[in-house]
């Protein structure tokens, strides 16, 4: 359960960390390393790491055992270092050596509601006040923390996690070692109405969703379920917190998106696409592979070609601002008077 | 319960839909029809339809057993047909006929808490982990699902459905038929505060919610409650996923909102309105009857005449939109030299 | 518990009102104050408030037993009156007076999950179905709605209050009397990704987050842990509804942000800022105190002078603004030409 973590700590030796990431050791492999931390407040038994050169200046002063840094940071480097083409990756790698998951052990809290018609591997772990209804399947290894629902006919795939209070409307498919945080809801209705005479009628929902392998969910994130076909999200797929995914949305394999972004029904999103925060997507859009959205940014219609896309206006102070915006009513009305005075000009 | 659905399926003729919706025929009244879906996907033993003349082309080629569809479009549909004046008003009836939603059994599920100072119509279904509180009243033929809580002195309104997850927080009356998504919030405290010297003091939010009936609310969507009087949503009024609606706000019936919209305090919407995704109306304004205010505009005005209204720039590649942002910057500067231009050239 | 609330109401005279909170008494100082409501709504037995001059036209007619309102209006007043120099900080002061706030018995709700390892205090209330994890500490005189989760090394600080379902995912700390409503997920992890090769990679997120005293956070809202060091909320900072924080934000003193604003990874807000509507601030940005955004504006550089700023443009009709926005596009062809038409006239 959630609740019984294993409070045990990682401890390796930079030589161990070398050779099992495949870094090149600069000093004493010996040192064993207890954690992760910045260059400013790493300790003796901490490795750090330097990606950028915007943080190089901390670099000679750091505390740190060690540091995971690129060739050209070397001869900069006061203690030991491991070397790596890339230090954030390696960074992310090591880190995960010393992230301590609540040890989640196989079984079913009693104050869990499990309907006799759901299957749940005995492999599974099934935190507290959770509830899966008939037709539901929980696979081996997947983590449930506390407060999870898991509806009518929903999988969730081998070593996924759900951290905590994640709710599984209907027909939800998670692919293995999904990831999802806290208050997302995936499979809830799509936002289908038809307009009768004076009032609205509901478009009946009767798709599903599809979450493929290794895709991580922020918090509070909702995911609709399809009209009629599902709403799909491909492997690898990485959405931050307050995202909202319409319903038939479908989202190509390793894109991510920042917090708070939108994408309208049936939209069609590449792969390797970069979605900004609060950026949005109108629906029945297509956007290419390796399309990238700045935040803010309202996309209005199909991107054919791979870039950078944008809109808005640049801040600035509220008086000068306010100028601006008033002036930018009357652009139609400069346009015209500019080539009206470029026509004078050619006359005489 | 919700954990006890029914998995029966519907069967209808091609006659009786016809006969029951009052549509025009074409074809074997006898064959039977078991679902919906597109008309790309749609079986022998499914229906389908055309609304817009978009999917024209998918017509000709569609395994449907039937199609939903316009006078005019009859003549290219090669199998049987249903006519109808809206099809989409015609399909949202039918599919609502296959549309199997989880059999809830009248009863309070053993590890729901209900307070002895609550009132649960004998007709009402109250899932797992329901918390209904004093004073609270759940009226006959209310569905809650897992994890709903319904506070201090809210009501639940006949038929109503709290699909899973639902929090009432207190004072908020939902009226009939009112269809809640996972994840809402109702009756939070309105964000009120009063700036003394150097710090912040709270307004109490004493006022309430009133839902009016056939209102549908989105997943994560957040409605608070008013400072002194009410929020107010009238009937029938529509709001998609992540919405917020601030204290003391009253939405006129029949409006509809799509995701993210959010809604500042004591603002005024009129009925049939359209507010689109990720719009935002500030506090105080009044918007008119049949105003549609398209996708992430600011609506920083009130709006006197019905319409359709905008604000934002369009998507522009990055470098593209660089330059224009930059120049934004100057319209102002650019005016005056224009109208300095118009003179010179006047007083030639 | 929640549960069993409280339902004594308030009753104090206008002389008592007046000596407890230094305001000026006009009128009958035995008159009975059972409540508060607007101008427009209160009745004899109750105290309204006239704060700015907008609402003074309802002073004549209002039907309440005092109004708290400046010097400059008391001659208008037609009925007793407190006089205050901010009648709406008064207000503030005398309407919680009136506030019926479930009373909250002290004790652990049976159907409540509290791991050995987590420490509650006696005055501590636990509601229905909470779940409080190993290593988690709730502080005397704190109150813990329905469903609310305090992960692994969470401390609820003294008198803080989570008005339902609200949830602390791990090495979250708050302070004391910090108010959190329903929805609230504080500790997810941070957005964190390296890109290696063709896919991404988890950037495991080990800080924490620190709430100071005071501090209110409202429905919906995330706030996401630190990626090695903490998140940090100063004191007396107010968050409305859906507000997005994430990781290694640091958010100064007594700054107030409205419904859906986002703030990114690693900025740095200060004191006394006023973060508008749907405003967002991009990663790595300062912002000096005393900084007021206003509403649905991107905040793309750091701020260093005090101020109002602002991004976006004014809503128009949608015919007028399609002809705006095209011609956005265009703005910097425009400059060149106009400079172009001042330098053919200045050759002249």
């Amino acid at each position: 359960m959630s609740q019984h973590p294993s409070h045990t700590f990682a401890s390796h030796s930079l030589a161990e960390l070398a050779e099992r990431f495949g870094l090149r050791l600069q000093g004493d492999g010996g040192r064993r390393i207890e954690g992760v931390a910045t260059l400013a407040h790493a300790q003796a038994g901490q490795i750090s790491f330097l990606s950028t050169g915007k943080y190089a200046a901390q670099l000679a002063a750091t505390n740190a055992g060690a540091v995971i840094l690129r060739e050209e940071h070397l001869a900069d480097c006061p203690v030991d270092a491991l070397v790596a083409a890339d230090p954030y990756v390696a960074y992310a790698k090591i880190a995960a050596l010393y992230e301590r998951l609540p040890a989640a052990a196989p079984g079913i809290h009693p104050s869990a509601v499990v309907d006799v018609g759901a299957k749940v591997a005995p492999g599974a772990s099934i935190g507290p006040c959770c509830v899966i209804e008939r037709g539901a399947t929980v696979e081996d290894g997947a983590v449930l923390g506390p407060h999870c629902i898991v509806g009518e006919d929903c999988i969730v795939g081998a070593q996924s996690r759900l951290v905590a209070r994640v709710t599984l409307v209907t027909r939800v498919t998670l692919g293995r070692r999904v990831l999802v945080h806290p208050g997302v809801v995936i499979g809830s209705d799509g936002f289908g109405l038809a307009f009768e005479r004076d009032h609205w009628l509901k478009i009946p929902q009767l798709g599903g969703v599809r979450i493929g392998d290794d895709c991580e969910i922020g918090a509070n994130t909702t995911i609709d379920r399809g009209a009629l076909d599902d709403t799909v999200l491909e492997e690898d797929v990485r959405l931050d917190n307050q995202i909202q995914i319409a319903h038939n949305v479908h989202v190509g394999a390793h894109t991510a998106m920042a917090g708070c972004a939108a994408v309208a029904g049936s939209a069609r999103i590449g792969r390797w696409c970069q979605i900004g925060g609060n950026a949005g997507v109108l629906g029945h859009l297509e956007l290419a592979d390796r399309v990238t959205i700045t935040a803010k940014s309202l996309v209005t219609h199909s991107i054919r070609e791979p870039g950078e896309y944008s809109s808005g206006t640049p801040l600035q102070d509220n008086r000068q601002w306010r100028k601006s915006a008033a002036r930018f009513k009357h652009l139609d009305d400069f346009a015209r008077r500019l080539s009206a005075l470029e026509k004078d000009n050619n006359d005489e």
